[in-house]
């Protein structure tokens, strides 16, 4: 049984940005306070259009000052204690969410707002714990069932923004992929344009679509179900596979058997079980190398107002460890031509994934 | 005033591979021969389609054992010597190409190829100099121009090939990104394929030609003269610039103002003006950091048989690092859903790099 929807408490940082708490069962209202003295905010990222690629790039100069790999002692992301403020002035929480203090979108600023390009967008972070040391995949299944009403909840109220086209929900973990806090947490970005990659796939559903009818995500998923050479993982209403042509040494693609759009059309029951099949993806990607296994995890869904009828809800995981001590770097021909090469053929990957669940 | 074409060299390696010597002026060929006992080759890498995103993905399992990182006394780039066998069997050379022994693509087997994948294709390495340790652009004048017109020819020679679809001339250059080999080197891989963001490239051409008319290159080209605010180096014959909308932090673009395809149109004029250019983009590059700037340069050219019409040669230079002793990782926004954010806006790029040309 999934808990019951709890209303979220909100406050305001002392910069004005939104603080939202969520917990795992119902208790009084913390004591919310920042004592903090911040700089103003303003809008200071810019979004430009690409006219090579009719793609959208993000500009955000201000990000460079942010804060980098602190000690944990210094954590912005701990409950503040007596000395030490934090992002979230309580003496404990659940799952807390706010704004980001150095944002790669927005705050929307309507004044500067030319009309003739994307503008706006927001980013949250979301703190999946008060506690510094734990990872995701190691919180109990009543927290994993919290964050999923978390993201399924945030992912409702960003889409209800004028300046959001597309909520992303994803996690990047580990300093091989570059994090700057080591604190449990995700993000979530509103997008104020449709990302290229969601973009891409979605035309590449409708021209299927057009040309042999149904999604084809549900045939893909069919597919992989029927092979099973590159299934990891499948529970009752979720399979987890290596893709054919992954990009990744280590990726696996999370679908819903059920047809459905984004988060927020999930029921409760399916929430819970995606959590935990999420967690035991991330679980057998920890066992994969002696060391640490950084990883990104994005959750792949449908834009807020547009090609929702041909897009189907999908999580992707994937690591850039490609063997003990080495990376799968992006080089010219990924970076430059968007041509992959990947070092890890997908069904042997599948199969070290499935035998790192077995242990 | 360029070099005279000259005839190059041509080997085999022990196991089949082909090896082609260039000189700066004309010389007695040089002794080769190839005493290693090799492992006969095979085609080892698969080229996935992969239907969400309508792209090919190279799947290349057999580099994971590639030379990674060896001593200088042990680099396979040197020139032979005795107790020292490397790739290039000879006691010098000019500038020498060769087969990749861990190629991402190739050889092309005629009896694996079912016909309904693209197969094939190869990957050259590019030694510019037998000197281990100099960079390309601290190479004389001389060396820069043979340099230039081995691409040409090489460009030539493999869109000959019916598995070469197009021809990708490249450098990763620095530690940062993950090279295996410290010996000055670029590399040419011929795709039996044309790589996603070409062929974006190609269509964003193909429609701005059909909606506005002209080339759109062209049009980028004459717009950031005329502002110039992003305008690095402009010579005779090229312009240099950062891109209005540039996804890494320190990116310039090389587009020669006559429209042309690819290097093989150039003339040799242009094509020694291009290598100036060149070697003064990494010089400034260099300049930017204390330390080394690891940097991805890659030529963009037409795809060797369709969209030649609307295709516009150019090369693209930029580094991952994005201030002292910070690299841009490719985190969730841009690794999974392609949407970049860039933390220099571009025109403080472009006044750090004119700057760091007048030093």
């Amino acid at each position: 049984m999934s808990a019951a929807p709890l209303e979220p408490q909100r406050a305001l940082l002392a910069d004005g940005r939104e603080l939202v708490l969520y917990e795992d069962t119902p208790r009084p209202p913390r004591r919310v306070g920042d004592a903090r003295t911040l700089p103003a905010r303003a809008a200071a990222s810019e979004i430009r259009y690409d006219d090579v690629h009719d793609e959208y790039v993000i500009v955000a100069a201000h990000r460079q000052g942010r804060t980098h790999l602190p000690v944990s002692e210094d954590c912005p992301l701990c409950p503040t204690r007596p000395g030490h403020p934090t992002e979230i002035p309580t003496d404990d929480y659940g799952v807390a969410v706010f704004e980001n203090r150095f944002p790669a979108l927005g705050p929307y600023d309507l004044a500067a707002d030319s009309g003739d390009h994307p503008a706006g967008g927001r980013c949250e972070v979301v703190c999946f714990s008060s506690d510094h040391t734990k990872r995701l995949f190691e919180f109990d299944r009543i927290r994993l069932q919290t964050v999923g009403r978390v993201w399924a909840d945030r992912v409702a109220e960003l889409s209800a923004r004028g300046d959001v086209a597309y909520v992303f929900v994803f996690e990047n973990s580990g300093r091989d992929i570059g994090i700057t806090l080591e604190h449990p947490h995700g993000q979530i970005y509103g997008y104020p344009f449709v990302p290229p990659r969601v973009r891409q796939a979605t035309e590449t559903a409708r021209r299927w679509r057009e040309r042999r009818g149904g999604c084809l995500f549900c045939h893909v998923v069919a597919a992989e179900v029927a092979t099973g050479e590159r299934v990891v993982h499948a529970s009752e209403r979720f399979v987890a596979f290596v893709p054919y042509a992954a990009r990744w040494p280590y990726e696996v693609h999370v679908y819903p058997r059920r047809h459905v759009a984004d988060l927020t059309e999930l029921t409760s029951v399916e929430r819970d079980e995606a959590m935990e099949i999420y967690a035991d993806v991330l679980r057998r990607f920890d066992q994969l190398f002696v060391e640490e296994t950084a990883y990104i995890a994005a959750w792949h869904q449908a834009p807020v107002r547009e090609d929702r009828d041909v897009a189907h809800l999908r999580l992707q995981v994937f690591t850039i460890r490609r063997a003990p001590g080495k990376l799968k770097y992006l080089a010219g021909s990924e970076s430059a031509l968007g041509a992959f090469v990947n070092d890890v053929v997908p069904e042997d990957a599948a199969a070290r994934l499935r035998a790192a669940g077995s242990e």
